[in-house]
This record gives structure tokens, sequence and C-alpha cells, in this order.
């Protein structure tokens, strides 16, 4: 049964106001602040309250999981990179752990199915659904319990992550070699986009890859005729057809933080397939969610375009990893340390905007 | 006199090159951290040798300055407002303290001229070359030995930073009433631009005060055909024409951070004019400097066109302060790391992109 009890409430509007207020009254011109005072009226709404206090306990939780449809040849990298990668988190030795150290960030990992030829890396978070999901060019990536169980098992990650401190905001990201051509999938069917727009190069394979990949989206995209808007149980047949475990369990993820009201900011392509399929399941997760960057997938941007959520930043990525996610999450701070710590002109004595004659 | 022995090599090829070679060997996809790669190459290339560590020692230097030209009713503010905001920036209470805690950043105020109705405030470095420049919409705007004293103490205020701890990466910003009419008429000058095109509504001005704006710039402009680039004397002759001290130090601080192989990261419009003096005195110095990001001043994108800068990102600011340039600090931090820090394929036994048939 998939769970549909996610009790997550919209993003407090109250709040939202007060928090634009607050901003409007800080020595600063008016608006001169743009995206990062938008994002401190986000946060004070997700929080329910103005933010009074410095958003600097940061954690990111990168879900890890391996894909049936590697033996299509749709990567540059076998699959053994995944349990390798994972191994290179868990020992500091990532790009993810270099950018996490720059933003005073946590790393955990959430194994939700990865299986290298040594048998699965000992995790930090052990919630693996299985070994992996079959091959979604051939047949059903997963059975309608294993996507359901992956859904639970993101909820569990961020239930676990939380238990170790209280975080202020979690950004989340993916690792598995062959997720791109998945999250295609899911980025057409769930979007309705034409399966070639969504498939890019993911590692960087060359032109028959990507030719192959193009084709094995837009079959299984076939399977699946559009369904409009807020159909979960459309959502959760997709996922179970198209999906990875950890592209599931990111989506579970994102429904578990909106519901314990943590703000949650979103790396690439893979989270942002994720991200469409918690929003089919809870529309209103969404106003948790911060998308970090457009990354250079081409379908990105449709998928951002179709969660109604504009990036921060376009540094020209495709790592995944939650790379992107971590080097927004400074960002955030600063907006919560803004709206928590300026003073406003009658707390500071400044002169205000005059709109009296210039002396 | 106007210093002209500034000694600034151009930043070294070899190490460019090195830098490069071991990005492309560490353990992600060719070219998958973007922009992040070239930072970790340009930072190389500015050191002199591959970046081996963390730049987590951060320094902001906000340049502060008065505006004779506040006088014509330019601004949304009056100009006593300058050493009020120098005041705030000492007590830790503006934006940019909130957005220097969130990156982990040292703030550096240098008063190049300030005068408020209470005389100058206790500034960290005191390096005023006069209360205030004069009204350049009625003549220049200080002499000539005025503007070589701010170019002066730009090149001290840098030394006293760096005197203070050996800071790996510096950050300037700007703060001065009634600066971007200055910095308006050095970039129409400095790049042939329209004077309409580049002047925008600073701190948030409405009609009246933008076309009086418009005119003041479009009159200065017309004092000083442009010149072909490459021209020290007439860069200080427009500096000393239509500058602010603020702006004419922050042009002396760019080049003795070059000078000293520091990278500099460079706020909104007010720096880039900075940053156009610069280029005329000494064109090898850009390649030190790293544009944050795209403010919402008109004249900055034409004058990062002009510096052949591409900022990192563009979240809707147009504050100073060094806002922009501080949120920025994090991602120049997570460059080195990732370069420093990261291990290669052949360091982590991970499997290489592989151009064999897949398993």
């Amino acid at each position: 049964m998939t769970r549909t009890d996610w009790k997550i409430a919209p993003p407090d509007v109250e709040a939202a106001n007060a928090a634009r207020a607050r901003v409007d009254a800080l020595t600063k011109p008016l608006g001169s602040l743009g995206r990062i005072e938008a994002l401190a009226v986000q946060l004070s709404a997700i929080a329910g309250r103005v933010v009074d206090r410095a958003y600097d306990r940061k954690a990111i939780l990168i879900g890890a999981g391996d894909h049936g449809v590697t033996e299509e040849g749709v990567s540059a990298y076998p699959a053994e990179v995944t349990p390798q990668m994972v191994d290179a988190f868990l020992g500091g030795h990532a790009a993810i752990n270099a950018f996490a150290r720059a933003a005073h960030a946590d790393v955990y990992v959430a194994n939700f199915g990865v299986c290298g030829p040594g048998g699965p890396p000992d995790q930090l978070l052990g919630l693996c659904v299985a070994p992996r999901p079959a091959n979604f060019a051939r047949g059903p990536a997963m059975t309608a319990g294993q996507a359901a169980a992956a859904l639970a098992a993101g909820a569990r990650a961020v239930d676990e992550v939380l238990a170790r401190a209280p975080y202020d905001v979690l950004a989340l990201g993916d690792m598995g070699i062959g997720n791109t051509t998945s999250a295609a999938a899911l980025v057409a069917i769930l979007t309705g986009a034409d399966a070639a727009g969504v498939t890019g190069r993911g590692t960087g394979i060359g032109d028959e890859r990507l030719a192959r990949k193009r084709e094995i989206v837009a079959a299984a995209a076939a399977r699946f005729p559009a369904r409009a808007a807020g159909d979960a149980e459309f959502a959760m047949a997709v996922a179970a057809g198209v999906g990875g475990f950890e592209i599931v369990g990111l989506a579970g993820a994102i429904l578990a933080a909106a519901a314990r009201r943590v703000p949650i900011v979103l790396d690439g392509y893979i989270v942002a397939a994720a991200a469409l399929i918690a929003q089919r399941i809870a529309p209103v997760a969404i106003g948790y969610c911060i998308a970090a960057h457009r990354s250079q997938e081409p379908g990105h941007r449709i998928a951002l375009e179709a969660l109604a959520l504009e990036p921060l930043f376009d540094l020209g990525l495709r790592l995944g990893e939650a790379s992107g996610a971590a080097l927004a999450l400074p960002i955030v701070e600063a907006a919560s340390r803004m709206i928590a710590e300026m003073q406003t002109f009658a707390e500071a004595g400044v002169a205000t905007e005059t709109g009296a004659a210039p002396s």
C-alpha cells in the first residue's frame, strides 16, 4: 500500500506576510536583495514564523541506487561505479565532501538499492529495498510494493538524519549510474514532454549511446499516456514502471521533510524527477523546496518549469551527488541570517528613504 | 604622480594547464562541475601552482566614500546614510555582516572619504583622502593628486588587510550614497556605452530623479570622448573627473591584490566601474578577478562585458556592500577544495569512463 497520509501543511501565508514586512524594514533599499529576500520569506513560510535564527545546521542526504537499465549501455560508466562512489562519499573523498566542507554541512548517504560486485558497502543509512530495479527497457523496473517501500524508505532516511541533529535545512542529491535514463523517462511521462527533449548525455555519453537512451525513454513513455496532475496512484505506477529506488526514495524524503516543515534544497535532474513524483502525491510539498541550480541536462529546465521552481544559479553542473545543492546551502543560510540578524532602520537609527527634496 | 609600477604578473599558464589536467583526473565525469572547474583552474593560475589547500581564509573589504553629486538629488537616500551604514558594518548589523557570517569571512571597511554630520566614524582602516569629492555635475570630482592618493590608499587597504591574516581570497564591495551616478559616468566613458543605458535606479529612485541622473551622466560623459583601451593616464583623468574616492580606492585595491596574486571577488556595479579603471592601468589585473554576480543595475552587464567577466550568478541583487561577492566566497572555497581535496580515479581505485561495450 502506498502511504498517502503525509500530513503536509501548506507553507504559512501569515508567516510569509510577516516576514515580508520585516524584510522591507531592514536597513537596505527596498527589494535590493532580490532572491535572497524571497528565500527569507519562503523559509519563514516553511517554519510557520518569521525566521529568527541562523540556519547553520545543514545536512546533505544522498540517495544511492543501482539501475537495471545500465544493461542497455546508457551510461559512460559501468554500474559498479555506484558502490565505489558511495564508498568515496563515506570516505570523504568525493566532490560532495569537498563542497560540504565549504558549506559547513554534514553528509549522509542512504542506500536505497546499491549492489556492487562485492555486495553493498557498509552504509550510513541502510534502507535497501532490493539490490537493484529491473531493466525498465524490458519490463517494469519494480513492483508496486517495492515502489511503496522505496517511498517509505525515503521518509525513514529523513527521520534518521533529523534524529542525528535538529537540522535547519536539508539538501538532497543522488548517486546511481544509469539514473538519468530513469529520470528522463519519469520527466517525459510526468510532464508530457517529448522524450528526446528530456534525454541528455548524463555522465557524457556519445551520439550512439544517446540515440539508444532516447529510444528507451520514448518506448517507456509510450507505455504511460500522460495523466493530469495530482494523481498519486498514477505517479506511483510510473515510479514503479521506470523509476529507481533512489529516485523514489528521494520522493519520499521530500514528502517527509515537507511534513516536518524542513526546507529542502533540490540538486539536479534526478532530484527534480523525484520532486515530480512527490508533487503528484502532495502538490503542497513543492512549497518546501528550493531549486539550487539549473543543470546541463536539457530536461532539467522542463522539470523545474513543471515544478514552478526558479533555480538560484546555473554553473553548468551535471554531476549529481547533491553538489549543486551543497553550493546553495550558504545562500540559504545567508537568507536566514539576513532576516534574523539585520537591523531595521528603526533599530539602527539610520535615515530612511526620503521623498523630500535633497539637501 | 600616479603610481604605474604595479608589477602585476600575468596569471600562470603552466599552473593553469596543470590544474586542468588534475581537474580532468578527479573522480567525476569530465567537465561535470562546469564553472567550478574553471574557477579551480583560474585560482591555480593566480596562485602560480595547482591549488593544494582549502581557501577558507576569506576577507571582505568595503570601500566607503561620500559623493558631492548627491547635491543633485540623484539618490533616494540622504548622504548621511553613508557614515551611518559604515557604523552598521562595524557594529555587525548590516546585510554584509549577516552574509559574511554565512560565508565565514572577516569584514573590513576602508574609509576613503566619508564625512557625516558627526564627522567620520571610527574606521577600521582610516585612509580618507578628503571628506568627499566635489559635485562632478559642476566640475571635476577631484584633483589629479587626490585621484592618485585614492588609488594608493586602495593599495594600502589591501596591504593592511593582508597584514591581519594571510587571506586566500578577497571580496571587494562598496558603500557610498550617490555612487551609482559616479559609476554610470565611469562606465559610459570607459566603455563608450550610451549614458542612458548605463544609468539605473540605484537605491530605487523614481522617474524624475532618474531623468536628472541620466542628464548628469550624459553631460559628464560628453566631457570625455571615448579613448582606446590601455591608456592609464586617460583612466586617471576620468577617475578624477567623475569618480569617487571609494571607487578609485577600489581600483587601487584590485591592482594591489593582483600584484600580490590574491584572487579578487568583485561585487556589483560600483566595483565593476573600479575594475574598468584598473583594467586601463594594468589589463592583466582582470585575470585575478572573479565576477560574483550580475546586479539589477542595467550598466553592470555592459561593464562585465567590457571586463570579459562572466558572473557566477544573478540573484537580482542591487545592494552593494559586497553582498553579492560574499555569497560567492563559499563557491570559491568549494572550487579550491574540489581541486585540493578530491581524489583522482587512480587514487580512489574507481572504474574510469569506459569506451568498451557495456556489460
